[in-house]
């Protein structure tokens, strides 16, 4: 049984508490929250404590930490925990600055302890089946990808102005995405963005509607969609143009039913919300993690990785303002 | 905390541990099988005790149970637990014979307990959004209804032997389905049949490919297609069309990736059988059945429903033997 | 280039027309209708003459005669053309009374001039690929044949009194599709019918909604699906079960065009009816006919595949009236 | 009856000769082509004559005229035969120099005779579906516009070099559609190309994939993806995210057959190439260039339209090669 301490009981720390407690090899010991309340109604529903971040630890007895708390406190803590021979698993992104970020890849990699940053969409069985058909070679070379994602609606403005902005808060999704399908980081960035959905997004000094594209150096392509509004719902896509064909996925629909009238055939919607969309997502995630770390294996999604995709939300950052496409330096990745 | 009994330890029982498990509201206290082995082993997997029905209908702690036993104790265990004052949740059919599970009924109701038949596929999201569609009058009066059900392979040929016929145990479920989504039994059932898939199976006098015509006094219709194996796995689709247009239940895909080459679009398979399509059914079956008695309301598939898919099978079954069209009588139905 | 001349100016005569003079390889020298005003404006339109049928059957010129005169006419003329040495396309249905069919095909088998049924929906591209497919042994032995058919709109119900009925009007086309799919008229055919889409249909003797059975000595079964009504259009699928998988043709959308609101995704409509579904397969259908002639091939639609259609719709006829399941005897196939 | 003369006799020639007869208003009295032969045999096989453009232009009997010759043509002939008091359609694209189609535009203007740019996309009924639902407001404003446009295979690379490239050549099309569907021509352009398809459309200094970005001044942006390649065919695609919905226009397929087996479901691919695909497309084109003739309407698609999208190929094609964002300015638009 692995013992597993998870810091934040808000929304997606609950989503985690069910992984966790679900996954029969392991056991959640504690539970730690700025607001202890929230800390001890959510370790009371799993038979686990509510403590502080340095009893948890402190304790021998929790192995492995999942940081599901918010992002600025993200590269403290994955710093004090590996220092304390932890195992981590922590939510996107690494931090909203590239060069904290940075900082804390190094004191990770001096510390020899697995981190793995929390991109859930890699284990969507949707994505996954697509990647896992792409490396199988089922369309040849892969040449130009493109991922669509778009929310139902923004979040306030309030928290937009702390978010890091679309490219950091919403995009590194995309970009993780990008990374991980075409197998390695992008050379350039190039964005364009705008606040048509909510001009108040833009007074924030944040766009709601953004396209970026990357290459890589042997002329691979990547554009990544995102709108803060879909009046639809969540729209989650992926398709890769290779040598030898197209692949797809699609979105994933309420349900299978179809109506025909005279206005024609209408289906159901895509399922509404992160919530719905990657619940399954997040125990695979969770399942993967706690799999490589039992074998020893390398970790699914690396701290480096982590860093990667906040290196090309800065790099979209800085062309969206400037309107010149910006390479990727081996230094914002964390090389020597 | 409802308390609960289940009898069966084989496959289904095992699914619907896990139901009764997730559910708060209920406690699992027991378990029975015939093979005490396996009573206790799905007992210890949930913290219940392996007993004997006997000793489980003796308990007064046990409020409900569910019976997951082979078909043939389905109607004397009916009978025993509604005497002992339990509420049943029982697996479908309610009997082999349609006079025996007539009996039933009539003690059932002499006993006023609440039994419900586990029809699950009600509870699947998609036919239940279908038929929610229907009642919300989307597609005005109903005429003609479809329903497709193949399975990915038959059962082996000394399962078949036992089974009833193809009528009884696998067009058993679209026999409910027709009367549920249609409001009631039909007036004439007419069937043709064959063993076209594996004449062993003729041999042992069933049929493997079925169609089946019901009509309703009104004039509506409704036809059943059913084959023992669709190479590509399950197929269950349902189509309903009415004066104002059509609804269709398409089936569940595994994933939602397209693959285009030069040899066409390639697309999922359906989900392979019924413990990967209908799972989730399965666990809102349950709820369905806590809920009502929570509530006192009337259960979600009656017993008396039970009886008529078995009227349904008995009159399909003599059509296919005879080449006429054969009524569904009061009588078949448990009229006084 | 192969002299033409059209029998019928109606709306069916003027699609015709069209096809022959598309046909770079025939000349259409002559029209002829009971309303001479329509022969005239039809030839005028395509710089042919008006003519008497006796005129044309005289004139060594013409070489080959589509017919497209009402049902009542059809025997008659397919007699009196090839005693004239001419070939003949003939409008489905061969006769609303399969004796006067049979007698018929008598006659034309001892002229031996050559004639073709118009069963324009082999010829769509859609079921053509289907079947090609099918005969490639591309889904394994066929089992389970279904095809649907549903009009958009009933016809008047003067026209429905003088039209033989929905099995020899409407359901004689999926008769032909089943038995050219499945490769040879079925042994059995058992019918349900019903007037639930206008009682004015159930006053006249007929029935709106129906389905029909048909099972072949081995075992394999089809079923037909018709309705007169389809609130959305003009429904025309097929669907064959195989031993090795399943082929469907779906239905030809108006376009391609998908919207997706917080109502859902609407897609388009079924093409509306039978002149915009099967525009393309009545020009394919001719050429095939003028490409048997030229080659002295056999017609792609015998006369006795449309009388062999025609006995199935007299089967159903009677198994929709007394219950029974109907058998398709030699006789009725015009056998010897 | 609209006198028409045709200007070249090629591959697309030929089809518009099938276009310009189709239209029972017009009379093809001439075809030119630099290759007499072609120009006769092409002339021969619609009963027109084969003369030099001189002839043509100098003939009343010609009130309209088609050019379909090659691009470095196109200027001058537009010239001459505005000059000569003709209505002219003339081929995409205006010139490969966007200076040449500036000068030739001032003149169109000067002579006030009709000129329509011959962008077929727009007539495309699924496109044209599209449009008509976003102008009606379906959707609400429109955000982000995608457009999809792969070519089967490359062309010769001896083509690629006389070309004009990527931009001009081959996603010209698409720049007008965004134009087109946004309601004029965007504030900026981005771009990002490569040759990974075939590097030796690279060594001719060209792309083969591409990704371009365009702005609007309201924020409003469009993303267009080209490749020369796509292994299942021709991939035309347009996706519109607006404040209400997402409208998408999808590819057209050659057949509704759909194969399911143990590999999954198959279905067809895409319409090959343009001549598939638009064949229907260039005859609605040819019609309401002649209807706006006759109605003395605005052309439907202006020779300004056609600068306006010379433009976008020339700032993508700029873009491309410095990495940075491009203004169009008026003065590419043909501003005084």
């Amino acid at each position: 049984m692995l013992g597993v301490a998870l810091l934040g009981a808000g929304r997606i720390g609950q989503v985690h508490a069910k992984s966790i407690t679900a996954n029969e090899g392991c056991r959640l010991i504690a539970v730690a929250d700025v607001f202890e309340e929230a800390a001890r109604t959510l370790a009371a529903a799993y038979g686990a404590e509510a403590r502080s971040v340095e009893a948890i630890l402190a304790d021998p007895a929790v192995e492995a930490v999942l940081i599901a708390t918010s992002t600025d406190t993200h590269s403290d803590l994955i710093e004090a925990a590996t220092a304390a021979g932890k195992a981590v698993l922590c939510e996107k992104p690494v931090d909203l600055s590239l060069e904290r970020a940075l900082a804390c890849l190094g004191r990770v990699e001096a510390s020899a302890r697995p981190v793995m940053v929390g991109f859930n969409r890699r284990f969507d069985p949707n994505f996954a089946a697509l990647k896992a058909a792409f490396d199988a070679g089922e369309i040849g070379k892969g040449e130009l990808l493109s991922i669509t994602s778009f929310d139902p609606a923004p979040p306030p403005v309030s928290y937009i102005k702390v978010s890091g902005g679309l490219f950091r808060d919403m995009m590194i999704h995309d970009f993780d995405m990008a990374c991980w399908i075409m197998g390695g980081a992008p050379a350039t960035v190039s964005a364009v963005g705008s606040a048509i959905v909510d001009p108040e997004i833009g007074a924030a000094g944040d766009v709601d509607t953004a396209v970026v594209t990357l290459t890589w150096a042997d002329g691979r392509i990547a554009v990544i969609r995102n709108s803060r509004r879909a009046a639809y719902g969540y729209d989650q896509r992926v398709e890769l143009l290779g040598s030898e064909g197209l692949l797809a996925a699609q979105n994933v629909l309420e349900n299978t039913v179809e109506k025909t009238t005279a206005a024609g055939k209408v289906s159901a919607k895509p399922e509404f919300f992160f919530l719905e969309r990657y619940m399954r997502a997040y125990e695979i995630e969770w399942t993967a993690f706690v799999e490589a770390l039992k074998a020893g294996a390398a970790m699914p999604v690396s701290l480096a990785e982590g860093v990667a995709a906040l290196a090309c939300a800065e790099a979209a950052t800085r062309s969206a303002a400037t309107g010149a496409r910006v390479s990727i330096t081996p230094d914002m990745l964390g090389a020597a």
